[in-house]
Protein backbone atom coordinates (compact mmCIF):
# COMPACT_ATOMS: atom_id res chain seq x y z
CA UNK A 1 0.00 0.00 0.00
CA UNK A 2 1.48 3.60 -1.33
CA UNK A 3 -0.09 5.34 2.28
CA UNK A 4 2.53 3.29 4.35
CA UNK A 5 5.49 4.62 1.97
CA UNK A 6 4.31 7.88 1.02
CA UNK A 7 5.25 10.49 3.04
CA UNK A 8 3.44 14.08 3.47
CA UNK A 9 6.76 16.15 2.67
CA UNK A 10 7.56 13.70 -0.87
CA UNK A 11 3.76 14.62 -1.63
CA UNK A 12 4.09 18.58 -1.32
CA UNK A 13 7.55 18.29 -3.13
CA UNK A 14 6.15 16.82 -6.27
CA UNK A 15 3.25 19.37 -5.98
CA UNK A 16 5.83 21.97 -6.01
CA UNK A 17 7.45 21.05 -9.00
CA UNK A 18 3.97 20.58 -11.00
CA UNK A 19 3.47 24.38 -9.93
CA UNK A 20 7.33 25.56 -10.50
CA UNK A 21 7.25 24.08 -14.01
CA UNK A 22 3.90 25.74 -15.30
CA UNK A 23 5.01 29.09 -13.61
CA UNK A 24 1.66 28.90 -11.84
CA UNK A 25 2.56 30.13 -8.51
CA UNK A 26 0.94 33.41 -10.20
CA UNK A 27 -2.41 31.66 -9.91
CA UNK A 28 -1.63 29.73 -6.72
CA UNK A 29 -1.91 32.40 -4.71
CA UNK A 30 -3.96 31.23 -0.94
CA UNK A 31 -7.05 33.45 -1.85
CA UNK A 32 -7.50 31.48 -5.32
CA UNK A 33 -6.30 28.41 -3.37
CA UNK A 34 -8.72 28.29 -0.79
CA UNK A 35 -11.78 28.44 -3.85
CA UNK A 36 -9.89 25.68 -5.24
CA UNK A 37 -10.29 23.64 -2.44
CA UNK A 38 -14.10 24.67 -1.70
CA UNK A 39 -14.61 23.94 -5.48
CA UNK A 40 -13.11 20.12 -5.30
CA UNK A 41 -15.15 19.48 -2.37
CA UNK A 42 -18.12 20.54 -3.66
CA UNK A 43 -17.46 17.98 -6.61
CA UNK A 44 -16.76 15.37 -4.17
CA UNK A 45 -20.71 16.10 -2.74
CA UNK A 46 -22.17 16.08 -6.11
CA UNK A 47 -21.77 12.41 -5.72
CA UNK A 48 -23.33 11.92 -2.93
CA UNK A 49 -26.19 14.57 -3.30
CA UNK A 50 -29.11 12.30 -3.85
CA UNK A 51 -27.90 9.62 -2.37
CA UNK A 52 -29.26 8.49 1.29
CA UNK A 53 -26.76 7.94 3.86
CA UNK A 54 -26.90 3.76 3.52
CA UNK A 55 -26.80 3.99 -0.29
CA UNK A 56 -23.47 6.48 0.05
CA UNK A 57 -21.63 2.99 1.73
CA UNK A 58 -22.66 1.33 -0.80
CA UNK A 59 -20.92 2.57 -4.05
CA UNK A 60 -20.14 1.02 -7.44
CA UNK A 61 -16.45 0.51 -8.22
CA UNK A 62 -16.84 3.62 -11.01
CA UNK A 63 -18.23 5.33 -8.28
CA UNK A 64 -15.29 4.87 -6.39
CA UNK A 65 -12.68 5.37 -8.32
CA UNK A 66 -14.27 9.20 -9.31
CA UNK A 67 -14.65 9.90 -6.10
CA UNK A 68 -10.94 8.77 -4.89
CA UNK A 69 -9.87 11.16 -7.69
CA UNK A 70 -11.95 13.71 -5.98
CA UNK A 71 -10.51 13.18 -2.56
CA UNK A 72 -7.42 13.62 -4.62
CA UNK A 73 -8.47 16.55 -5.86
CA UNK A 74 -8.70 18.79 -2.56
CA UNK A 75 -5.86 16.80 -1.03
CA UNK A 76 -3.39 18.42 -3.58
CA UNK A 77 -4.66 22.00 -3.53
CA UNK A 78 -4.64 21.81 0.30
CA UNK A 79 -0.90 20.77 -0.46
CA UNK A 80 -0.54 23.58 -2.94
CA UNK A 81 -1.38 25.88 -0.28
CA UNK A 82 0.95 24.26 2.13
CA UNK A 83 3.80 24.57 -0.15
CA UNK A 84 2.77 28.50 -0.77
CA UNK A 85 2.26 29.07 3.03
CA UNK A 86 5.51 26.95 3.87
CA UNK A 87 3.19 25.34 6.34
CA UNK A 88 4.10 21.63 7.96
CA UNK A 89 0.80 19.93 7.23
CA UNK A 90 1.87 17.01 9.33
CA UNK A 91 2.52 18.90 12.68
CA UNK A 92 -1.02 21.55 12.06
CA UNK A 93 -3.18 17.86 11.43
CA UNK A 94 -1.58 15.98 14.46
CA UNK A 95 -1.85 19.38 16.61
CA UNK A 96 -5.20 19.59 15.73
CA UNK A 97 -6.36 15.97 16.23
CA UNK A 98 -4.77 15.92 19.87
CA UNK A 99 -6.73 19.36 20.57
CA UNK A 100 -9.99 17.45 19.30
CA UNK A 101 -9.13 14.37 21.54
CA UNK A 102 -9.24 16.56 24.41
CA UNK A 103 -12.10 18.48 23.04
CA UNK A 104 -14.18 15.47 22.71
CA UNK A 105 -13.29 13.30 25.58
CA UNK A 106 -14.07 9.56 24.54
CA UNK A 107 -16.04 8.56 27.48
CA UNK A 108 -18.47 11.72 27.29
CA UNK A 109 -18.82 11.72 23.61
CA UNK A 110 -19.17 7.89 22.72
CA UNK A 111 -21.43 7.37 20.11
CA UNK A 112 -23.84 10.82 20.71
CA UNK A 113 -24.48 12.61 17.56
CA UNK A 114 -26.42 15.21 19.95
CA UNK A 115 -22.94 15.99 21.99
CA UNK A 116 -21.02 16.06 18.92
CA UNK A 117 -22.90 19.36 18.09
CA UNK A 118 -23.31 19.97 21.66
CA UNK A 119 -19.58 20.06 22.33
CA UNK A 120 -18.88 22.38 19.07
CA UNK A 121 -21.37 24.97 20.18
CA UNK A 122 -20.88 24.85 23.76
CA UNK A 123 -17.40 24.61 24.14
CA UNK A 124 -15.62 22.22 26.56
CA UNK A 125 -12.73 23.87 25.23
CA UNK A 126 -10.15 24.87 27.66
CA UNK A 127 -7.23 24.58 26.06
CA UNK B 1 10.23 19.12 10.27
CA UNK B 2 7.34 16.25 10.74
CA UNK B 3 6.46 16.42 7.03
CA UNK B 4 9.34 14.51 6.32
CA UNK B 5 8.73 11.66 8.38
CA UNK B 6 4.77 11.57 8.35
CA UNK B 7 2.85 8.98 6.43
CA UNK B 8 -0.31 9.01 4.78
CA UNK B 9 -0.66 5.85 6.64
CA UNK B 10 -0.31 7.09 10.05
CA UNK B 11 -2.00 9.64 9.68
CA UNK B 12 -4.99 7.63 8.62
CA UNK B 13 -4.39 5.27 11.31
CA UNK B 14 -4.53 8.14 14.00
CA UNK B 15 -7.84 9.28 12.50
CA UNK B 16 -9.31 5.62 12.30
CA UNK B 17 -8.84 5.68 16.10
CA UNK B 18 -10.12 8.46 17.25
CA UNK B 19 -13.48 7.84 15.41
CA UNK B 20 -13.54 4.14 16.55
CA UNK B 21 -13.15 5.33 20.38
CA UNK B 22 -15.84 7.51 19.77
CA UNK B 23 -17.77 5.15 18.30
CA UNK B 24 -18.48 7.42 14.95
CA UNK B 25 -18.52 5.28 12.02
CA UNK B 26 -21.99 5.62 12.77
CA UNK B 27 -22.06 9.69 11.70
CA UNK B 28 -18.86 8.88 9.73
CA UNK B 29 -20.64 8.18 6.45
CA UNK B 30 -19.16 9.23 3.06
CA UNK B 31 -22.30 11.57 2.16
CA UNK B 32 -21.56 13.39 6.03
CA UNK B 33 -17.94 13.82 5.19
CA UNK B 34 -18.80 15.14 2.20
CA UNK B 35 -20.21 17.94 3.81
CA UNK B 36 -17.61 18.30 6.14
CA UNK B 37 -15.20 18.50 4.00
CA UNK B 38 -17.09 21.41 2.20
CA UNK B 39 -17.99 22.76 5.55
CA UNK B 40 -14.57 22.73 6.49
CA UNK B 41 -13.05 23.98 2.92
CA UNK B 42 -15.79 27.23 3.23
CA UNK B 43 -13.83 28.00 6.68
CA UNK B 44 -10.75 28.27 5.39
CA UNK B 45 -12.17 30.54 2.20
CA UNK B 46 -13.73 32.54 5.04
CA UNK B 47 -10.18 33.64 6.14
CA UNK B 48 -9.59 34.92 2.70
CA UNK B 49 -13.47 36.51 1.18
CA UNK B 50 -12.37 40.18 1.80
CA UNK B 51 -8.54 39.75 1.29
CA UNK B 52 -7.11 41.19 -1.98
CA UNK B 53 -4.86 37.83 -3.86
CA UNK B 54 -1.82 40.04 -2.58
CA UNK B 55 -3.68 39.94 0.78
CA UNK B 56 -3.77 36.99 1.02
CA UNK B 57 -0.22 36.56 0.16
CA UNK B 58 0.86 38.32 3.09
CA UNK B 59 -0.39 36.95 6.21
CA UNK B 60 0.39 37.48 9.88
CA UNK B 61 1.31 34.49 12.37
CA UNK B 62 -2.05 34.49 14.16
CA UNK B 63 -4.15 34.40 10.70
CA UNK B 64 -1.34 31.76 9.04
CA UNK B 65 -2.02 30.06 12.32
CA UNK B 66 -5.79 29.62 12.32
CA UNK B 67 -5.40 29.15 8.27
CA UNK B 68 -3.74 25.70 9.38
CA UNK B 69 -5.86 24.48 11.58
CA UNK B 70 -8.24 25.19 9.06
CA UNK B 71 -6.13 23.23 6.49
CA UNK B 72 -6.11 20.46 8.37
CA UNK B 73 -9.47 20.31 9.46
CA UNK B 74 -10.26 19.46 5.39
CA UNK B 75 -7.64 16.68 5.41
CA UNK B 76 -8.47 14.99 8.47
CA UNK B 77 -11.97 14.65 7.33
CA UNK B 78 -10.16 13.68 3.67
CA UNK B 79 -8.57 10.99 5.78
CA UNK B 80 -11.70 9.85 7.50
CA UNK B 81 -13.21 9.36 3.83
CA UNK B 82 -10.25 7.41 3.10
CA UNK B 83 -10.38 5.40 6.02
CA UNK B 84 -14.59 4.46 5.75
CA UNK B 85 -13.69 3.67 1.76
CA UNK B 86 -10.76 2.21 2.60
CA UNK B 87 -8.89 4.29 -0.47
CA UNK B 88 -5.22 4.34 -1.19
CA UNK B 89 -5.06 8.13 -0.96
CA UNK B 90 -1.52 8.32 -1.73
CA UNK B 91 -2.38 6.68 -4.55
CA UNK B 92 -5.07 8.33 -6.00
CA UNK B 93 -2.74 11.39 -5.22
CA UNK B 94 -0.03 9.99 -6.98
CA UNK B 95 -2.40 8.91 -10.18
CA UNK B 96 -4.04 12.54 -10.39
CA UNK B 97 -1.11 14.08 -10.02
CA UNK B 98 0.03 11.88 -12.92
CA UNK B 99 -2.46 12.83 -14.97
CA UNK B 100 -2.62 15.98 -14.57
CA UNK B 101 1.19 16.38 -15.98
CA UNK B 102 -0.34 14.63 -19.43
CA UNK B 103 -3.84 16.72 -18.84
CA UNK B 104 -1.33 19.90 -18.67
CA UNK B 105 1.73 19.81 -20.97
CA UNK B 106 4.36 22.17 -19.46
CA UNK B 107 5.70 23.87 -22.53
CA UNK B 108 1.74 24.62 -23.26
CA UNK B 109 0.40 25.62 -20.54
CA UNK B 110 3.55 27.55 -19.18
CA UNK B 111 2.32 30.71 -16.79
CA UNK B 112 -0.64 30.65 -18.94
CA UNK B 113 -4.51 30.99 -16.60
CA UNK B 114 -6.45 31.44 -20.27
CA UNK B 115 -5.16 27.83 -21.05
CA UNK B 116 -5.32 26.57 -17.90
CA UNK B 117 -9.28 27.57 -17.85
CA UNK B 118 -9.53 26.18 -21.42
CA UNK B 119 -7.57 22.98 -21.44
CA UNK B 120 -9.80 22.22 -18.34
CA UNK B 121 -13.17 23.07 -20.51
CA UNK B 122 -11.84 22.08 -23.68
CA UNK B 123 -9.98 19.18 -22.90
CA UNK B 124 -6.59 17.47 -24.15
CA UNK B 125 -8.02 15.07 -22.36
CA UNK B 126 -6.84 11.38 -24.37
CA UNK B 127 -5.83 9.29 -22.02
CA UNK C 1 -47.13 37.22 3.95
CA UNK C 2 -44.54 39.16 2.74
CA UNK C 3 -43.31 36.49 0.17
CA UNK C 4 -46.60 37.94 -1.67
CA UNK C 5 -46.01 41.50 -2.00
CA UNK C 6 -42.38 41.97 -2.12
CA UNK C 7 -40.91 42.08 -5.74
CA UNK C 8 -36.79 40.83 -6.57
CA UNK C 9 -36.74 44.05 -7.78
CA UNK C 10 -37.28 45.91 -4.50
CA UNK C 11 -34.74 43.15 -2.62
CA UNK C 12 -32.62 43.94 -4.80
CA UNK C 13 -33.03 47.69 -4.50
CA UNK C 14 -32.66 48.06 -0.74
CA UNK C 15 -29.47 45.65 -1.00
CA UNK C 16 -28.00 48.23 -3.54
CA UNK C 17 -28.36 50.99 -1.27
CA UNK C 18 -27.19 49.31 2.07
CA UNK C 19 -23.77 48.55 -0.01
CA UNK C 20 -23.74 51.76 -1.48
CA UNK C 21 -24.44 53.76 1.81
CA UNK C 22 -21.28 51.90 2.99
CA UNK C 23 -18.85 52.28 0.10
CA UNK C 24 -18.57 48.48 -0.11
CA UNK C 25 -18.90 48.30 -4.02
CA UNK C 26 -15.51 48.08 -3.87
CA UNK C 27 -15.47 44.98 -1.97
CA UNK C 28 -18.84 43.62 -3.36
CA UNK C 29 -16.94 42.62 -6.94
CA UNK C 30 -18.32 38.96 -8.65
CA UNK C 31 -15.29 37.12 -7.89
CA UNK C 32 -15.53 38.30 -3.51
CA UNK C 33 -19.52 38.01 -3.93
CA UNK C 34 -19.11 34.40 -5.26
CA UNK C 35 -16.79 33.08 -2.19
CA UNK C 36 -19.58 35.20 0.14
CA UNK C 37 -22.47 33.01 -1.15
CA UNK C 38 -20.37 29.71 -1.02
CA UNK C 39 -19.43 30.34 2.23
CA UNK C 40 -23.57 31.18 3.60
CA UNK C 41 -23.93 28.05 2.09
CA UNK C 42 -21.56 26.43 4.16
CA UNK C 43 -22.87 27.91 7.06
CA UNK C 44 -26.51 26.43 6.15
CA UNK C 45 -25.42 23.22 5.72
CA UNK C 46 -23.58 23.31 9.05
CA UNK C 47 -26.78 22.75 10.52
CA UNK C 48 -27.85 19.70 8.49
CA UNK C 49 -24.40 17.82 8.83
CA UNK C 50 -24.71 14.97 11.32
CA UNK C 51 -28.83 14.79 10.98
CA UNK C 52 -30.08 12.26 9.25
CA UNK C 53 -32.90 12.82 6.19
CA UNK C 54 -35.52 12.71 8.37
CA UNK C 55 -34.42 14.40 11.32
CA UNK C 56 -33.38 17.60 8.78
CA UNK C 57 -37.36 17.78 8.18
CA UNK C 58 -38.53 17.74 11.44
CA UNK C 59 -36.87 20.94 13.32
CA UNK C 60 -37.65 22.81 16.39
CA UNK C 61 -38.38 26.60 16.21
CA UNK C 62 -34.84 27.53 16.91
CA UNK C 63 -33.16 25.63 14.49
CA UNK C 64 -35.82 26.57 11.51
CA UNK C 65 -35.63 30.50 12.59
CA UNK C 66 -31.57 30.29 12.22
CA UNK C 67 -31.66 28.10 8.69
CA UNK C 68 -34.19 31.00 7.50
CA UNK C 69 -31.36 33.40 8.60
CA UNK C 70 -28.66 31.87 6.21
CA UNK C 71 -31.26 31.26 3.78
CA UNK C 72 -31.30 34.67 3.48
CA UNK C 73 -27.48 35.63 3.93
CA UNK C 74 -27.28 33.53 0.61
CA UNK C 75 -29.85 35.52 -0.97
CA UNK C 76 -28.66 38.56 -0.06
CA UNK C 77 -25.54 38.25 -1.40
CA UNK C 78 -26.81 36.65 -4.43
CA UNK C 79 -29.12 39.94 -4.93
CA UNK C 80 -25.87 41.83 -4.30
CA UNK C 81 -24.30 40.19 -7.48
CA UNK C 82 -27.62 40.46 -9.55
CA UNK C 83 -26.98 44.45 -8.68
CA UNK C 84 -22.81 44.45 -9.90
CA UNK C 85 -23.63 42.39 -13.03
CA UNK C 86 -26.96 44.50 -14.04
CA UNK C 87 -28.97 41.94 -14.30
CA UNK C 88 -32.62 40.23 -13.99
CA UNK C 89 -32.50 37.92 -11.60
CA UNK C 90 -36.53 36.80 -12.21
CA UNK C 91 -35.16 36.50 -16.18
CA UNK C 92 -32.74 34.04 -15.36
CA UNK C 93 -34.83 32.40 -12.79
CA UNK C 94 -37.91 31.95 -15.05
CA UNK C 95 -35.46 30.87 -18.04
CA UNK C 96 -33.89 27.97 -16.18
CA UNK C 97 -37.00 26.40 -14.33
CA UNK C 98 -38.16 26.61 -17.80
CA UNK C 99 -35.38 25.32 -19.05
CA UNK C 100 -35.56 22.43 -16.61
CA UNK C 101 -39.19 21.64 -17.02
CA UNK C 102 -38.16 20.61 -21.28
CA UNK C 103 -34.82 18.24 -19.60
CA UNK C 104 -36.73 16.69 -17.20
CA UNK C 105 -40.10 15.75 -18.49
CA UNK C 106 -42.00 15.05 -15.87
CA UNK C 107 -44.06 12.00 -17.20
CA UNK C 108 -40.05 10.47 -17.56
CA UNK C 109 -38.27 11.81 -14.16
CA UNK C 110 -41.55 11.03 -11.88
CA UNK C 111 -39.88 9.71 -8.37
CA UNK C 112 -36.83 8.67 -9.57
CA UNK C 113 -33.82 9.63 -8.10
CA UNK C 114 -31.96 7.18 -10.34
CA UNK C 115 -33.28 9.21 -13.37
CA UNK C 116 -32.66 12.42 -11.96
CA UNK C 117 -28.98 11.52 -11.51
CA UNK C 118 -28.65 10.04 -14.70
CA UNK C 119 -30.26 12.66 -16.78
CA UNK C 120 -27.92 15.63 -15.04
CA UNK C 121 -24.93 13.25 -16.19
CA UNK C 122 -26.37 11.40 -19.84
CA UNK C 123 -27.87 14.63 -21.00
CA UNK C 124 -31.63 15.03 -22.50
CA UNK C 125 -30.27 18.35 -23.14
CA UNK C 126 -31.15 19.18 -26.86
CA UNK C 127 -31.83 22.81 -26.61
CA UNK D 1 -37.64 44.14 -16.74
CA UNK D 2 -39.23 41.25 -15.22
CA UNK D 3 -37.48 41.62 -11.43
CA UNK D 4 -40.13 44.88 -11.08
CA UNK D 5 -43.26 42.69 -11.31
CA UNK D 6 -42.00 39.28 -9.91
CA UNK D 7 -42.52 38.81 -6.50
CA UNK D 8 -40.90 35.93 -4.84
CA UNK D 9 -44.48 34.20 -3.96
CA UNK D 10 -44.68 33.49 -7.34
CA UNK D 11 -41.38 32.35 -7.79
CA UNK D 12 -42.12 29.75 -4.83
CA UNK D 13 -45.28 28.79 -6.89
CA UNK D 14 -43.68 27.78 -10.13
CA UNK D 15 -40.63 25.80 -8.10
CA UNK D 16 -43.72 23.87 -6.02
CA UNK D 17 -45.08 23.19 -8.79
CA UNK D 18 -42.08 21.61 -10.68
CA UNK D 19 -41.25 19.73 -7.53
CA UNK D 20 -44.30 18.24 -6.86
CA UNK D 21 -44.91 17.11 -10.75
CA UNK D 22 -42.08 15.12 -10.65
CA UNK D 23 -42.32 13.78 -7.33
CA UNK D 24 -39.31 14.92 -6.26
CA UNK D 25 -40.09 16.28 -2.66
CA UNK D 26 -38.84 12.83 -1.63
CA UNK D 27 -35.44 13.98 -2.39
CA UNK D 28 -35.97 17.89 -2.07
CA UNK D 29 -35.49 17.26 1.84
CA UNK D 30 -33.76 20.18 3.74
CA UNK D 31 -30.40 18.42 4.22
CA UNK D 32 -29.72 17.64 0.64
CA UNK D 33 -30.97 21.12 -0.23
CA UNK D 34 -28.42 22.39 1.74
CA UNK D 35 -25.96 20.67 -0.72
CA UNK D 36 -27.64 21.31 -3.70
CA UNK D 37 -27.38 25.25 -2.67
CA UNK D 38 -23.32 24.26 -1.92
CA UNK D 39 -22.78 22.60 -5.27
CA UNK D 40 -24.48 25.38 -7.07
CA UNK D 41 -22.33 28.14 -5.14
CA UNK D 42 -19.37 26.02 -5.93
CA UNK D 43 -20.18 26.10 -9.52
CA UNK D 44 -20.55 30.04 -9.96
CA UNK D 45 -17.41 30.52 -8.18
CA UNK D 46 -15.57 28.44 -10.85
CA UNK D 47 -16.48 31.15 -13.40
CA UNK D 48 -13.94 33.05 -10.78
CA UNK D 49 -11.43 30.62 -9.59
CA UNK D 50 -8.87 31.91 -11.78
CA UNK D 51 -9.79 35.60 -12.09
CA UNK D 52 -8.41 38.93 -10.52
CA UNK D 53 -11.09 40.43 -8.88
CA UNK D 54 -10.50 42.96 -11.91
CA UNK D 55 -10.98 40.64 -14.36
CA UNK D 56 -14.23 39.86 -12.62
CA UNK D 57 -15.62 42.75 -13.50
CA UNK D 58 -14.89 42.85 -16.61
CA UNK D 59 -16.98 39.74 -17.98
CA UNK D 60 -17.82 38.79 -21.89
CA UNK D 61 -21.79 38.14 -22.42
CA UNK D 62 -20.81 34.48 -22.94
CA UNK D 63 -19.77 34.48 -19.18
CA UNK D 64 -22.15 36.92 -17.99
CA UNK D 65 -24.78 34.31 -19.24
CA UNK D 66 -23.73 31.19 -17.61
CA UNK D 67 -22.82 32.85 -14.57
CA UNK D 68 -26.74 34.48 -14.56
CA UNK D 69 -27.62 30.82 -14.75
CA UNK D 70 -25.99 29.55 -11.77
CA UNK D 71 -26.55 32.22 -10.05
CA UNK D 72 -30.50 30.95 -10.63
CA UNK D 73 -29.89 27.48 -10.14
CA UNK D 74 -28.70 28.85 -6.30
CA UNK D 75 -32.07 30.78 -6.16
CA UNK D 76 -34.30 28.09 -7.20
CA UNK D 77 -33.03 25.95 -4.60
CA UNK D 78 -33.12 28.04 -1.72
CA UNK D 79 -36.59 28.92 -2.90
CA UNK D 80 -37.42 24.80 -2.69
CA UNK D 81 -35.84 25.16 0.40
CA UNK D 82 -37.94 27.75 1.27
CA UNK D 83 -40.93 26.14 0.42
CA UNK D 84 -40.30 22.65 2.20
CA UNK D 85 -39.44 24.76 5.34
CA UNK D 86 -42.80 26.62 4.82
CA UNK D 87 -40.56 29.71 5.26
CA UNK D 88 -41.34 33.65 4.15
CA UNK D 89 -37.70 34.21 2.28
CA UNK D 90 -38.97 37.94 1.91
CA UNK D 91 -39.64 38.35 5.72
CA UNK D 92 -36.59 36.11 6.25
CA UNK D 93 -34.86 38.52 3.53
CA UNK D 94 -35.97 41.88 5.21
CA UNK D 95 -35.11 40.56 8.63
CA UNK D 96 -31.64 39.83 7.85
CA UNK D 97 -31.17 43.48 6.35
CA UNK D 98 -32.08 45.54 9.38
CA UNK D 99 -30.37 43.61 11.81
CA UNK D 100 -27.31 44.41 9.07
CA UNK D 101 -27.99 47.68 8.81
CA UNK D 102 -27.97 47.64 12.67
CA UNK D 103 -25.17 45.31 12.68
CA UNK D 104 -22.84 47.76 10.22
CA UNK D 105 -23.50 51.28 11.18
CA UNK D 106 -22.55 53.40 7.78
CA UNK D 107 -21.13 56.07 9.40
CA UNK D 108 -18.73 53.63 11.38
CA UNK D 109 -17.87 51.23 8.86
CA UNK D 110 -17.47 53.19 5.82
CA UNK D 111 -15.21 52.11 2.91
CA UNK D 112 -13.46 49.88 5.07
CA UNK D 113 -12.84 45.88 4.73
CA UNK D 114 -10.69 46.15 7.74
CA UNK D 115 -13.59 47.04 10.17
CA UNK D 116 -16.27 44.50 8.01
CA UNK D 117 -14.33 41.69 8.74
CA UNK D 118 -13.64 43.77 12.55
CA UNK D 119 -17.61 43.41 13.31
CA UNK D 120 -17.96 40.73 12.20
CA UNK D 121 -15.59 39.00 14.67
CA UNK D 122 -15.75 41.62 17.47
CA UNK D 123 -19.09 41.99 17.70
CA UNK D 124 -21.16 45.08 17.96
CA UNK D 125 -23.78 42.48 18.24
CA UNK D 126 -26.43 43.96 20.66
CA UNK D 127 -29.79 43.43 19.53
Amino acid sequence: MTDQQTTIHELKKRMAEFVRERDWEQFHNPKNLSMSIAIEAAELMEHFQWLTAEESKNLDLDALHEISEELADIVIYALSMANFLDLDLSESILGKMDKNIRKYPKEKVRGKAHKYTWYRDNGNDKE
